[in-house]
């Protein structure tokens, strides 16, 4: 039967004893991660959200009725204690902030029992991550899982401290919106009171953090749950939270300048990390080059090198070809693997299959200065000292090499680099790489469609040197966008926007939407920019992603403490779930029974 | 065309400018909300969301060219205008933080023109709220809303700022849930991986935050956005937020602590006004008995008075037919209205018929001491001074009086003072008067089901003393639940939860669910609860209530940026709206044809 706390207050969090004095009374409550018997003395971890205490019932202290009650404790009771403090009669237990306490218990109530749990309650659980989550409210009382929440919390109220005392004012957007006519990804909700109609959930408050710049509310952020009905990738989440902020009368480096004191005050603050201003830039251009990927992780080196003067004039027909179709062959130097394995270079040779490369050329300066190759014998020595030249390989270096359009060497290599400094263990958790990427290119041949598109979105402002291009070669222009890179992943992006209507109609007519067209996707939008609109630019994070990466979480499910599967179920309240034929019908709705 | 902010930087807001040295350069940017020539020299009144700003433009000092581009210039268009600030010339204004100052202006950059706005940018616009909600992106820039909507945000900061350091975690919950079957206000969300299936939105986080107890997170809180489709009433919205809460290993006076720390500490900082702890409490019963209501308002008097006992010896047969039917008759003064026209009263007796009532008797103490009543023929003269006695009327007083069911007494008396209270202007908006309301009971009958229901939810505990009467008399049960009422609005309420399972099963017994019923609603809190719960206890605000309340805003939609019109629809944006057969295809819909 469970017992009732009346008359006991808790008086500290387990981990908060330790500023209480050794000798003092202390009621702690919890629940029971341990137990154990040793020399006639019931040995008990308590655990709560701060951590464990030990404690201990010894028949002489706290009488028979309660030594006998806690005989009875088993795993996840939830008990009240009271005790006195005591330095730990045994060896102290380094690993716990109360590792050199310990709570001899005077009295003891069952708050409440607990059956076997389904699984035990540990941190790096090995429990397959359906069960868990099927019983996610176990889950939760994992130790590490309770350190992510706990320090998500932490950074929410970082973030939003921060944003304030730098002018921004939290305001609320809408979640029941309008689907747009491009909204494939738009989840749907149908209305009771407008049946056969239907709001649309944000897939993020872009049009209304640009209203609101409109409003003359000039700084203004949201940590704002977003909605995206896709088939789900490893990291996505239905419903997911971003920081999202939008800036008026500023162009790029006064986002970046604000963002750049977020970034450190959150590292300071929830990890100590002291990140070091400015955060350097790079172009995109420059990291397509340099890294193959427009989000490089700068933790390693590992940089693509151009081979293509060389490989244009060689005799090994696959490079020669490459270059003179107008590609390129570019390498990267995996030091000190000169003597990898022929079936790991052939695992690797498939990973860059996997990324679109017809294979993958490989070169090894061998200890004492010997050359191992699978195209040496196509070259000339000269040709190969200027290859290990241009590479600036050294003995015992491994370098492999991609000859394909530039698009698919730098993908190629670029996932090479990333998977191989996984492989050779070059990844630190807790090293923080931050650069911004800028100068996008502001639009992308969709050779589908025949025609222009924006990469960001048709409000994205151009770099004005590059207007001369927007009609002549609008490959060419750069956005004035920019990407915050953390590590190899983006976990921000944003942009300034186009506020200038007659630049607004030009943008329209490249991407080839009509009037009637852009009116229909942004109605509301084009008529507020009539009434005197402020130059403005915004960004906004992957708050679920920022999570993962400062609590070096492998998955962003194990930050959100009630997560959705791959498929967007729920395990644990079984949703989405068939509704009552009652509900149908006042939506005005029916299921087809084609499906 | 619009014109580049390129090479300025605003150094101040309009209002921040008072910080600024007399005879510095000032860039400020915003909008025109006014402009006159007079003596040869443009007056501009600039706004932002600081407040407004004065600038001149005089030809010998901006030059011709900045004068002639400032006389093009109109409402609404966003300018950018640098200058030098200076003591007011003319007379200053003293509505205005900067009423002594004003910037002569040296340079002007149109950053965009303006149409004509539909309506002027003004306070307590006139302006049909139909329009600006079309508009409300121009709307918004009116200063009362801007100030509402500022102030919404600093709450939600100090609210937030509190909290934490009263160690409370916030943690969201998933807003894609599972729709109850009693989830008759659910909005419904098709899944597309799922066709034929459904989320639903949420009404509020309960269960989720019980969740999270049972997890050991102990302190949770969240600004929570609900959900609630329904025919909207007054000053309710399709989609609205909640500060909410839930604590564990604590009782009621718990959650009243923490909360009144919260009231306090919010109220001190965004209206500097002191509330007085701890705040009173008062009954359910009580609060019916004075004031007719559960929420009463504490800033004025006018209670109920209980004269039943003179009633039922009295020779009025309607008032001595209410109480031998185990009715009362109760009564209100209205202090120094013995005067009220015959007209005035009829009109209030129509009033409290809306209310259900029969009628209103009443009687008035004129100057002089003379009684004129509609029912004294019936009485003698004891009988009439024993009600005045009992009264307590001074002369000069109007008495009015319900004969009725005791509930229907409350009802009319209760909403009758208030609207008295409104008529007489005894109603202060900058005067705060909280006031805890408690011992709710647990249960109501339902003529309808023929069956007791839980007033609150079915997890709400009783008062320990009161358990006695579970089975035998169970509306005589109070339950462990509290609301916090402020000027006569309950602003938020919530309940010490059940946490034992057998009291649970006892409850979902009288409650007549079966155990597969509470299965069905409940499964995964009932699962959670097997493996060790805590005593835990709750409290949820109207977030947007409070914000309207400490606004002394009159609506909520006057403090959310982008609200909803009665029918849920967004007048702006035009949702809801009817979607693409595509889309509708890919959820396994189709919309009826029938209606």
């Amino acid at each position: 039967m469970p017992e009732s706390m009346r008359g006991l207050k808790r008086s500290h969090r387990c981990q908060e004893v330790i500023n209480a004095a050794i000798g003092s009374e202390v009621t702690v409550m919890g629940w029971v991660a341990k137990n154990r018997v040793k020399g006639g003395i019931i040995f008990l971890d308590l655990r709560d959200r701060s951590g464990i205490l030990q404690i201990i019932f010894e028949e002489e202290h706290c009488g028979k009725e309660v030594f006998a009650k806690a005989q009875k404790l088993r795993a996840e009771f939830c008990v009240a204690i009271k005790g006195k403090l005591e330095k730990r009669s045994g060896a102290a237990n380094e690993e716990l902030a109360t590792g050199h306490l310990e709570v001899e218990a005077r009295e003891l109530r069952i708050l409440s029992e607990s059956e076997t749990p389904p699984f035990h309650i540990e941190e790096d659980s090995k429990t397959k991550e359906e069960l868990r989550l099927k019983y996610r409210y176990l889950d939760l009382r994992r130790p590490d899982i309770q350190k992510n929440i706990i320090m998500r919390s932490r950074i929410a109220t970082v973030v939003r401290r921060c944003l304030s005392e730098l002018g921004f004012l939290e305001i609320e957007t809408p979640t029941l919106i309008k689907s747009s006519p491009e909204g494939a990804r738009d989840y749907l909700v149908p209305s009771r009171v407008h049946p056969g109609k239907f709001y649309a959930l944000p897939q993020s408050p872009q049009l209304f953090k640009q209203l609101l710049m409109c409003s003359g509310y000039d700084r203004y952020f949201q940590l704002a749950r977003c909605y995206r009905d896709e088939d789900l990738r490893a990291d996505r989440q239905p419903e997911f939270t971003q920081i999202d902020m939008e800036l008026s009368f500023v162009d790029v480096d006064d986002v970046i300048e604000v963002n750049e004191l977020l970034i450190k005050t959150i590292f300071k603050e929830v990890l100590d990390v002291d990140v070091k201003l400015p955060i350097q830039r790079m172009s995109y251009a420059e990291a397509m080059e340099r890294f193959g990927s427009d989000k490089p992780d700068l933790r390693f080196g590992m940089e693509l090198k151009d081979i293509s003067t060389v490989a244009s004039k060689c005799g090994f027909s696959v490079f020669k070809d490459a270059v003179s179709a107008g590609g390129a062959v570019k390498g990267i130097i995996v030091s000190g693997q000169a003597g990898m394995p022929r079936k790991k270079i052939d695992a690797l040779v498939e990973f860059a299959k996997g990324y679109g490369a017809k294979g993958l050329a490989y070169m090894a300066v061998e200890n004492g200065g010997g050359v191992k190759s699978s195209f040496s014998k196509f070259l000339n020595e000269s040709d190969i000292n200027e290859i290990i030249d241009i590479m600036g390989a050294k003995e015992g270096d491994l370098m492999l090499f991609a000859a394909d359009k530039k698009a698919i060497c730098a993908q190629v290599l670029g996932a090479l680099r990333v998977e191989l400094a996984k492989e050779l263990g070059l990844l630190n958790d807790r090293e923080y790489e931050f650069v911004w990427i800028t100068e996008f290119p502001l639009f992308e041949f969709s050779e589908e469609e025949n025609r222009y598109k924006a990469v960001h979105h048709p409000f994205t402002m151009f770099m004005e040197e590059d207007m001369q291009y927007l009609e002549s070669d609008p490959g060419r222009v750069r956005a004035k966008a920019y990407d915050i890179v953390l590590n190899g992943t983006e976990i921000g992006g944003g942009s300034v926007r186009i506020y200038q209507s007659d630049i607004q109609s030009k943008m329209f007519d490249i991407l080839g939407l009509s009037k009637k067209e852009a009116n229909e996707r942004f109605g509301y939008l084009l008529e507020a920019f009539k009434y005197g609109v402020p130059p403005h630019a915004g960004l906004a994070y992957g708050f679920d992603r920022v999570v993962m990466l400062m609590a070096g979480a492998q998955s962003i499910r194990d930050v959100m403490a009630f997560p959705k599967v791959k498929d967007a179920s729920d395990l644990m309240i079984e949703a989405p779930d068939s509704v009552e034929e009652k509900q149908l019908d006042e939506l005005g709705l029916e299921i087809k029974n084609s499906r």
